[in-house]
């Protein structure tokens, strides 16, 4: 893409300042209007060292509400970020629904710079690029305006740049080491980021090359690049609105429904032939209570040993509990934890999402959570609520959760890629154990708490959350993040079960 | 996903008898449905050997009208496809609008068999992955039903197999030695299969495993799948047309008129910021009669020898050729193949496509032209249509125009890593000398027919194709596959250009 562009492009000084009146307050309106919509904006900056990326960031948001956006430079990792999966500190800094985030540096930053400093391996590539655009797949897809503008100057221009830059004592030190090798080996460098554009300019998040020569030529392009792909996510945001509206007249039409019933049918007959993981758990593995106690001694105290061990290697581990209500999760996690040391676990409940998850991506909490290098991070319940209960009540789109299977998968490998060991869990338990159980929460006056009418509401639909669950189980399981199911109508089964598998899992690790 | 599937599921002669009549009447129906809607099906067959596609797809064409389908059984590459790219073979048998094509094996066989027998080497998969779901998303963005199948059985059920096959004389043929060497190495194989489905289940193309250990069992579930599968996309189809009626309604809205003046204004301003690659075109450039002919009469004789060179080395080379209405293309192609052995070269002239052409996926009739090691195909206009004239006309929506950028990036990288030299020629005069040259045209009777209405026509919309191939240069000339802008003025100059570029690039190749 870059060898098209054309460097000479300028802009006199009466065009610039007719022009920008305009731009600039159609941007504030612009931003006025996402916010109300509720339309979260990603603006990313990337380009050729001194091309003057901080200063067209700062000429952009003298048009924006200050109180609507943040700004993030993008350094070389921290020592909290390294400990850390690479797209952590991306995901952690998405912005909330109407507002927008500026990215001074990016994601890109590991496909550019790091790979020109070799810090980046070269097998490693496909997968980077992998998932970064997975990253800004999940991230348009749930709506976010992603503009990504690239700063362009020639190898002279560059030069003169970063001369300028170092005879001025106050500005000398923003040349670094890395910025003249770069320009050295410029030629390099350019063929580094023409693989970066062609493996990331796609339909949902295409670059903008910004011939940025002549500062106010681009700063004009840039503010027109910004508003164009604002106003027409606009346009598209309301449309569908309008869209909805009238949808809703025709979902009654005849032949639609009759088509929906057949496959409805064929669903229902794919799901009857399939769902046979759940029912082929084996119920009546159990233990007595001296084996339960023997066995769980020996493995809490092998636990709290590979806990020490884990964080001496600085392995994280990611464990997510799900299973049916009355399942088992909360003993399993208690009897899991029992003896590890509180300073390197956390244990992390899932309800339904509050306001400020609500205003993010749904993945985006669970990001927010991934451990630190060493520790351990466990989910009581988990990400795949949306393949569970937002499938099943409708809380996202058919094609929402469709796709979950995919983003999960992908969220998990680059946990894994970033070194965690990961593990899902289902407990199961039969209907008959399940409703002895709630009969007894109810009769004991100490966990009447721990049941409610929506617990009673979910087991009618148990055939449904048994379908979901199987096709979960099916399309996520993975050689890098395993399901494991639990026979749990014996808890002393299930939490022995749960001790040994995660025992296994690190010691495996520890060995490698 | 394999570990997790049960393959010890069964079902009773009496419980198939029930089920199958309805599944059956049901099929044939939704064929006729998919029919009349212009629906295209494709149904993949994979699994391990013996598994027992041959039988499943004897099963399933029971019930299809055998005017409506194909099947294909793939094989190892002919010598012909092996002088092809990787995909050809799979892009020419795309089926129409309406009909279904069934694959007994399919393009899968690259990242399966061939891998396992490393025919595909392990650094060519990150590409090979791509090409597929590439493959994948664009036919069903384009509205195929795409029903992925994996046969799954055990390692010992299929030696059993494979063992009674042997014993009789009449099917022993049928077990290979590959076979028996993927038997012995069951596992191996399995991982390799297991990496295929973590890298290909997508939302747009999602694999459904089948437990094939009992036929009847196998035979149900795949007939509820593709019941599933073509009733979602009728649905679909249908709910879509009824739609965008209601949707017509809406369309006048003052709100989004609003926003969309702006989207627009704001695209605008980038395009006039943007439109120099072809303004920048030193047009001035020029030859004398003389030069010309002493230069074409060298390079005329230096692409002969070339062109032999080619063909004993078995490179393909594609060359696109694109313009400006009476911008010299043809002269150039005529100039470029003068002395060529017409043996060995073929030019594909591009009009709108016709009901074949247009009962297919847009790019299909280029992959049906793609040429054999050894041989160049020539391209009077070409796929870029897509983002010209369809972009312009409306032909396609904004969304299918906006993905053709990397659809069309993908097409020439795969043909590119399959060896061929490609690339792409923009003939670039202005609009004086258009006019200059439709005008001579009109004056000579032998002329004529070269100039129509529409020529006249499409030369008021200069501006907006200006916009269009400036944004389609940016975004489509890669290193594997660049764009030349040729300067066209003077014809001797930019024939003699043409010429010049093809023999640089013919002579850097076989000096590689």
């Amino acid at each position: 893409m870059l060898e098209k562009v054309d460097l000479s492009k300028k802009m006199s000084k009466e065009e610039y300042k007719e022009k920008m009146p305009l731009l600039e307050s159609r941007l504030g309106e612009l931003q006025r209007q996402c916010k109300s919509l509720g339309i979260p904006v990603m603006i990313v900056f990337e380009g050729f060292g001194a091309a003057g990326k901080g200063l067209q960031i700062g000429k952009l948001i003298q048009s924006l509400d200050p109180r609507g956006f943040e700004v993030h430079a993008i350094q070389r990792e921290s020592e909290e970020e390294k400990m850390h999966p690479f797209l952590w500190r991306f995901w952690t800094k998405t912005p909330a629904k109407g507002r927008i985030a500026v990215f001074d540096g990016s994601w890109y930053r590991k496909v550019l710079i790091d790979r020109f400093e070799k810090k980046t391996k070269k097998a490693e590539l496909p997968d980077d690029f992998h998932s970064i655009c997975s990253f800004e797949k999940q991230l348009t897809d749930d709506g976010c305006v992603l503009i990504k503008l690239l700063l362009d100057i020639s190898k002279k221009e560059q030069k003169k740049r970063f001369q300028k830059l170092k005879e001025n004592k106050e500005t000398a030190w923003r040349v670094s080491k890395g910025d003249i090798e770069r320009n050295k080996h410029f030629d390099e460098y350019q063929t580094i980021m023409e693989e970066m554009l062609q493996k990331t300019d796609t339909d949902y998040a295409p670059w903008m090359i910004v011939e940025a020569m002549d500062k106010r030529f681009a700063t004009v392009k840039i503010y027109s690049a910004v508003i164009k792909a604002m106003a027409q996510q606009i346009e598209k945001v309301q449309h569908k609105k309008a869209e909805a509206d009238a949808v809703k007249a025709i979902r009654t039409r005849e032949e639609n429904v009759q088509v929906s019933a057949v496959a409805e049918e064929a669903a229902k007959n794919v799901n009857d032939l399939q769902e046979s993981i759940l029912r082929n758990a084996d119920l009546t593995l159990s233990y007595t209570k001296e084996e339960y106690k023997k066995k769980l001694e020996k493995l809490q105290k092998k636990m709290e040993i590979l806990h020490g061990e884990l964080y001496r290697r600085r392995i994280p581990v990611i464990l997510g509990f799900e299973g049916w209500d009355a399942g088992g999760k909360g003993g399993a996690i208690k009897r899991l934890t029992e003896k590890m040391d509180p300073r390197g676990f956390v244990v992390n409940p899932t309800a339904s999402p509050n306001d400020i998850e609500k205003a993010h991506h749904y993945l985006w909490r669970f990001w927010r959570a991934v451990p630190k290098d060493g520790h351990i991070a466990i989910f009581d319940r988990t990400w795949y609520g949306r393949v569970m209960v937002e499938r099943i009540e409708g809380f996202c789109t058919k094609q929402e959760w469709q796709r979950a299977y995919k983003e999960m998968n992908d969220m998990e490998k680059d946990w894994a890629d970033a070194g965690a060991i990961v593990m899902k869990f289902w407990m199961q338990i039969d209907k008959d154990e399940q409703e002895r159980r709630f009969k007894a929460r109810q009769e004991n006056p100490e966990k009447q708490w721990k049941i409610t009418d929506e617990d009673w509401r979910n087991r009618e639909k148990w055939d449904q959350y048994e379908d979901a669950v199987n096709e979960m189980l099916i399309r996520t399981s993975t050689e890098y993040a395993p399901w494991i199911v639990v026979e749990g109508n014996c808890k002393y089964y299930a939490r022995i079960k749960v001790l040994e598998t995660v025992v296994d899992a690190i010691e495996k690790r520890l060995k490698e």
